[in-house]
């Protein structure tokens, strides 16, 4: 009997369903549709309410509408009966945090909290609680926490404590109302089940938990804020289940909404990048997953657990069951490029592109192709979105030297494509530094797919083959065997080993290095490192000091 | 009986001719035209051959064409009498050098010579000769030379004897057929009058001659290359004379061809900074002078002679009789904004632009007006075209910092004014270290006229009211100056303060700073001379190492 599951991804701007066959991953049907709000960083929707430098919030009905219709489509369009459909999942990007009351209902809907900032869904990039998370760090070293070194010595203002206490410190009366604090994916799930069910694997991530610790002590959290002493038991409320495990079956109104049976068993909610390593068959340690978009988030597996500086997180069962999980990341990457192309390209550069019957993107590329390593002179910092690893700080910006009177636009474009592949050889290299084995790079995302241009430079730049998603779809796929997983008495796959031997799809040929880029790039990054450790390690925190001089502006 | 006379002056892109009262200076006709070639930087005119990084040629039939156009068309234009007009004299950028042989004929009108780019004008901005320039300097400080520090302990590449070098090694069979390297303004005045007469500022300021002391001796350069044993007596012929001095008259051919009396007295050529000073009344030490255009030259008046590192020269009598003239500059400013604006801003930006019924310049300077020092969290360097002061260095390079995800067109934009503002802070707070002082700002040229904006942010950085040319034309009507000077006996003027005094134009209000900004431009200069000194002063060379891989690629 064929059976089938389908897997939701959850991305920054939009959400994307594939119903998939278990016996082999095939994708029958997908569907994508965009967040109407996109990224909320400017104004609050639907009134003059201007958010303040390095807001990135959310609505969540935005989340609801994607599901609701990129799954029914998925299952009209397949024509697939709805009890073959045996599970589903969803994965989504993290720590995206949703401030709910005791009904499990976000508080921007409610119409008096509409126009209040930390009523809404705090983003992934939302930057604005650093110096939450510097108050964080300061403490946890001073008290020795032995927990701050899991996540490399730094907890990124990114994450979740950071955001719960810049809601309690600059809105004590609208965190006393908030009843609990979710991850989104945990959120969306639980509005599929009617269980509030919380993901260790986002605990873990983002939430400072362990699996045999727990999360930091109460009096930690005093100390941080009186307000917080209980702040587990009061803020952080659900069941802990591990993915790959069942958070239940659809409730009547999602199965109703979503055209599927009663039956159908609901994953535990998921990450989008450590949901995407299995679909790769990324599943073995010294493998390391790049899932590359508009940031980029690495996974690393090993049987070792190290204390690596700068990574953001390790997490044993984090990614692939009996194995430690490293993340790491960077937090802008096509997002740096999509600013320069969205901005600064010039009407002529647009009509050549034209005039080639070419897009802007695919024309850059072409230009910068033709190009050699270290011909433009130039060198990048991509620090535009801050820096995740390995420096953990979203005070730093983005940087570009070398220019002249003739410097091009392609090559402005492949400098700054240079400068995150650097980041990403001071990720690894950081590793390999802590003892932490790196052997094969697998790459996925809507950035890898597009741009072959990019691969080719990341593989000269970190001399290494790259082996390749073959899935438009990666982590919705990766959705799709958790989901199997969970309905293991159904489909038979016991584990995610096992069930990513059958359903994972990786492109039959590789990337691989030129040696003479090779040669030259490794110059070009020794230049990157002495640059980073200059501007990013406090030598010239000059950075630093115009973020605050801006800051001073608002 | 009321005279007059023209002034030409030819600048990087074009040439204007004004045609003055000489009772009051008052311009009572003038005219402009481009040059057909404009700069010749990327293939030789009419054939495929590409130019090296750095070539900045120029065709001397450009300045011929420009000549006549211009200088005909104010004498029409005007209706005057020729007998009315009793003198004219030139000015042009320097060192722009025009080799030409033994008929005083630009070798690259001949049909031979013109496929090698070493047969063309070497523009001021030409830059391929800095490892000449550097064997030079090496030379000069190991020989202990006296000369080396009147010009700030380097010779720049773009001026005459590395330029002269260049050729010598880079094509000697050439060399050889070459008779004489005329500056630009030696060379057109020549035309004009048939006599060779070189302008002892030129000499001064490029050709490291000193009105007591002479040339470098012949033991010095033939250490350089054996070969320039006798390079003076060789290469660089011609009658010496003061700006202010009659080079002759007008020959019966050029008489004919600009519609002028062949009694007309043509004064020596001069340098359009330099002979611009008169024209803004900057006749007394301590003034400066700032010509901002493309690059910006600083002229700044003095009664004393000082070893100041980084200037570009001292001359004594160089551009006001009986004072020492320094010189400083900025190698690219105008161009900077140009380069932006010209290639990095969107087709919605300008359509925004239009919207408003504003040019894309008024516009970005309408925009970044509105925003606070600071604001943008931007700081950039001002080294496009390299840095002439005051690291007298080819071979950096701009760098911009502080971008994120959200900065803006304009931002970029403001900051690239500011960073030559701080740069300008440089040269000036330079010379205050090396006992020079530097009174009084005064601006004048195309970008001074055009920016009521970058006034201001100078003020503001400078902490100095700036007062402003009232001329479109002040180069220009500096050299209707000088010609009235030339023609003392039909002038009445014995010398240039009694020229300036009657003819020179300023506006009667001046750009006053504003204290808060002043403040808050003092924190970013910090930054600024920082950064400045880093990636300037050896600390770390990275762009001198990006400028050789680059250079590989040739």
């Amino acid at each position: 009997m064929p059976y089938y599951t389908i897997g939701v991804d959850f991305g920054t701007l939009s959400g994307r369903a594939v119903l998939v066959d278990i016996s082999n991953g095939h994708v029958c049907a997908s569907s994508v549709l965009n967040y109407a709000h996109k990224v909320i960083d400017k104004v609050i929707p639907k009134t003059d309410i201007e958010l303040e430098h390095d807001f990135a919030l959310q609505d969540p009905q935005d989340y609801l509408t994607v599901l609701q219709h990129t799954v029914n489509e998925v299952v009209v369009a397949s024509g697939i009966h709805p009890d073959l459909i045996i599970a589903m999942a969803i994965d989504f990007t993290a720590c995206t945090l949703v401030p709910v009351d005791a009904n499990n209902i976000p508080m921007s809907f409610y119409p008096e909290f509409r126009e209040n900032p930390h009523a809404w869904v705090k983003l992934w990039k939302h930057h604005a609680a650093q110096k939450y998370a510097d108050e964080l760090n300061h403490l946890a070293h001073q008290e020795r926490t032995s927990w701050i070194d899991r996540y490399g010595g730094k907890i990124s203002s990114e994450w979740l404590f950071p955001k719960l206490l810049q809601v309690l410190r600059e809105d004590y009366n609208l965190y006393q109302k908030i009843d609990n604090f979710l991850e989104a994916t945990d959120w969306v799930t639980s509005q599929l089940t009617g269980n509030i069910v919380r993901s260790t694997c986002t605990l873990g991530y983002k939430a400072i938990y362990h699996h045999e610790e727990g999360f930091p002590s109460s009096s930690f959290f005093k100390k941080l804020d009186e307000r917080m002493e209980h702040v587990i038991d009061e803020k952080i409320k659900g069941v802990f289940k591990n993915v790959g495990e069942s958070a239940g079956t659809l409730n009547q109104k999602w199965a109703t909404l979503l055209g599927l049976s009663e039956k159908t068993i609901v994953a535990v909610g998921n990450v989008d990048a450590h949901v995407s390593a299995p679909a790769v068959q990324v599943i073995k340690p010294g493998q390391m997953l790049m899932i590359m978009g508009t940031s980029t988030c690495d996974i690393l597996l090993s049987t070792i657990e190290k204390k690596v500086p700068g990574m953001c997180g390790v997490v044993y069962n984090g990614a692939i069951p009996g194995y430690y999980a490293y993340e790491s990341g960077q937090s802008a990457v096509g997002d740096i490029f999509a600013w320069f192309v969205d901005h600064y390209i010039s009407k002529e550069t647009h009509e050549d592109a034209a005039r080639e019957g070419l897009d802007i993107h695919t024309y850059l590329e072409k230009k910068a192709s033709q190009m050699t390593v270290g011909e433009s002179g130039l060198l990048a910092l991509d620090w535009f979105g801050g820096n995740r690893s390995i420096l953990v700080d979203a005070d730093v910006q983005g940087m570009i030297l070398g220019m002249t009177l003739h410097t091009k636009p392609e090559e402005i474009y492949r400098a700054l494509i240079e400068s995150t592949a650097f980041g990403k050889r001071m990720i690894i290299e950081n590793y390999l530094n802590n003892g932490v084995e790196v052997n094969e790079l697998f790459v996925c995302g809507g950035l890898a797919n597009k741009n072959q241009m990019l691969l080719q430079i990341y593989a000269d730049v970190l001399n290494k083959e790259i082996k390749m998603a073959d899935s438009e779809h990666t982590p919705a796929l990766g959705s799709a065997i958790f989901a199997a997983v969970a309905a293991k008495e159904m489909s038979g796959y016991q584990d995610v080993l096992k069930a990513s031997q059958h359903m994972a799809r990786i492109k039959d040929y590789v990337i691989k290095p030129i040696p003479e880029n090779v040669e030259r790039y490794h110059q070009l990054y020794a230049e990157f490192v002495t640059l980073h450790d200059y501007f990013g390690r406090g030598t010239n925190a000059v950075m630093k000091r115009l973020k605050r001089m801006k800051g001073n502006h608002q």
